[in-house]
């Protein structure tokens, strides 16, 4: 059964599914400011980083929305262009490794500001609030096809009735549609290329125990959950035949940031010749960073991880996998292969 | 400060710190018979390949105590030694893996046969009492002192002022003495050699954040605690300058069953090129596995890693790291190198 991780309410307001209760617990909450928006992104009720640009987008329109119901929203233009500023940056500094969320964000804003040059400031709120909810629309709408476009690239790459590991969440609670490498294993899935999922748990969060075997039980995938620490035995045992996984920052070489893991998880399927698969849209690559070195990579607060009193907790939330690690990076304009440094440069010409 | 993880009471029960209770409480609990030692041996109340040996041999001492003290033992030797034979089988099948646990039951089981030999059956109870007492007292001090050997020979690994990472716990709650790989850190503390430990969480059940970051505390040893998915993070950042940490039973090719994220560990400390350590007494050695292979590994309950309902989980407690990516063991007997076939042959000569 398909579930939508946002949705928007007939008010125009968003309905986020709250992830941190997943799975005991099925509760929508619905956000209309960019505070509210900007919380639920850092306390991960909505997350993935996609759904996260698609999400800050609706919450921008949102919250746009409910300001111009209330008599809120600047009418002058430049006022409300200068609310739109501040609003984007806002959103923008929510979580810092996902590039999707600037990406997002400022698309939203050069699509506003091209529309309102050419109207005047009478209908200026107006304009915006419908630009913003058709531009958040519309990345969605791409997203969701961007995700398509990589399963169908990626299935073809797994051979029949394969046992495939994944990590974290990367499937339609992580995307505005039916997922990156989530999505590459459904439709795998239903063309019998894939028997079982083997999903890593994904400390500290548990995104691969919690979201992912969720999902998994509703689509009626078999999928077996290991503590992050069983991959080698799990790939030394011969039980998978593919690592398939997301991305939260592409640099140019093809240096991948993703959770916490994926790295340790590069390396031992090397050790086993496993193919290790990385599924992004190319809303995910970042040109500007010339290798993973230039990857904001977020710390996230040590409680997350429960110790000793007196006790220092280091935690990175992701972690930058080498690209020479890296078998194929499956995106919605095809699968390329090394040397990424070309192939990624011939992505985006 | 040091704590000892088992105890004598005054009347000849043993005292267990319930480590599962650590690091939020500290709570002894009183043991007087095989079911109850057999009960905190599988709840890992008490854990740890060297003191599960020490352990359940106190625990068979105590509850031939409480019967001779009852009158319940049997006075006439042939069934006095088939009860005992009866308490060691049931204690060595507690847990599979560490092969200290059969060791130690072995070790007690033919001390009394010997001692029973020479003696009348009116003696029998009193006899075999002292006599387990006395066999669990000496291995119990043996423990200590391997570790302190352990210590001795392993702390000149480490260059001045380094930084180790360790796994699962390894320290005073998983041994006689002052620990196994823990044991080398803390001497190596004292000795200058070592700055920071950071230990890794060791889910499912977090031995390393729970109970290793308590015993370091204690210790004032430095030491940040990670999720085990952020182990290549650490080592590639140059963070740490060498691995050490436990086993549960060793092969004759030198093959080493540990907890499970050993092997991940060892293959992400080869990738960057990090020593890579176990510290192990001699009894911890198998010789009749030849390899890994005839290692049996305990799979423990799937509710130790939670998930979404109708789930299936994969929860072996242990893994087996091979021996070509170990750089050292290191034993109360010195520290042996590759080929281990040999250094191991000749360990035992």
């Amino acid at each position: 059964m398909h579930t939508d991780a946002v949705k928007w309410t007939s008010s125009g307001a968003v309905y986020l599914l709250d992830q941190t209760l997943l799975p005991d617990e099925t509760a929508y909450l619905e956000v209309d400011t960019i505070d509210a928006m900007v919380e639920a992104i850092r306390a991960l009720r909505v997350r993935g980083a996609p759904l996260i640009g698609v999400a800050a987008s609706m919450g921008i329109a949102a919250a746009a929305n409910r300001m111009a119901v209330d008599g809120s929203l600047p009418g002058e233009k430049t006022a409300a262009l200068s609310w739109l500023e501040s609003a984007c940056d806002t959103m923008a500094r929510a979580r810092p490794t996902a590039v999707n969320l600037a990406w997002a964000v400022n698309r939203l804003r050069s699509a506003v500001v091209e529309r309102l040059s050419t109207v005047n400031d009478d209908d200026t709120a107006e304009v915006m609030v419908r630009t913003l909810r058709r531009e958040a629309q519309r990345m969605w709408d791409e997203d969701a096809a961007m995700c398509s476009a990589m399963a169908t690239a990626g299935a073809v790459l797994l051979p029949a009735a394969s046992s495939v590991m994944t990590h974290c969440n990367t499937g339609m609670l992580a995307t505005g549609g039916i997922g990156t490498a989530l999505g590459v294993i459904r439709m795998a899935h239903e063309q019998g290329r894939v028997k079982e999922v083997y999903a890593c748990e994904a400390r500290p969060l548990r995104q691969g125990s919690r979201l992912t075997a969720w999902e998994l039980a509703r689509l009626d995938i078999p999928c077996t959950v290991v503590v992050d620490s069983a991959a080698a035995t799990v790939m030394a045992q011969g039980r998978v035949n593919a690592v398939i996984l997301g991305a939260d920052r592409i640099a140019a070489n093809g240096d991948v940031a993703n959770k916490i893991g994926t790295q340790n998880l590069a390396i031992i399927a090397k050790e086993y010749g496993i193919p290790f698969y990385v599924a992004a849209p190319t809303s995910t690559f970042d040109l500007d960073a010339a290798s993973g070195v230039a990857i904001p990579i977020e710390e996230r607060p040590a409680d997350e991880v429960a110790t000793a009193e007196g006790v220092k907790v280091y935690n990175p939330a992701f972690d930058v996998t080498p690209a020479h690690l890296i078998s194929g990076i499956i995106t919605d304009r095809g699968v390329i292969e090394p040397p990424y440094g070309e192939s990624i440069r011939r992505l985006f010409d």
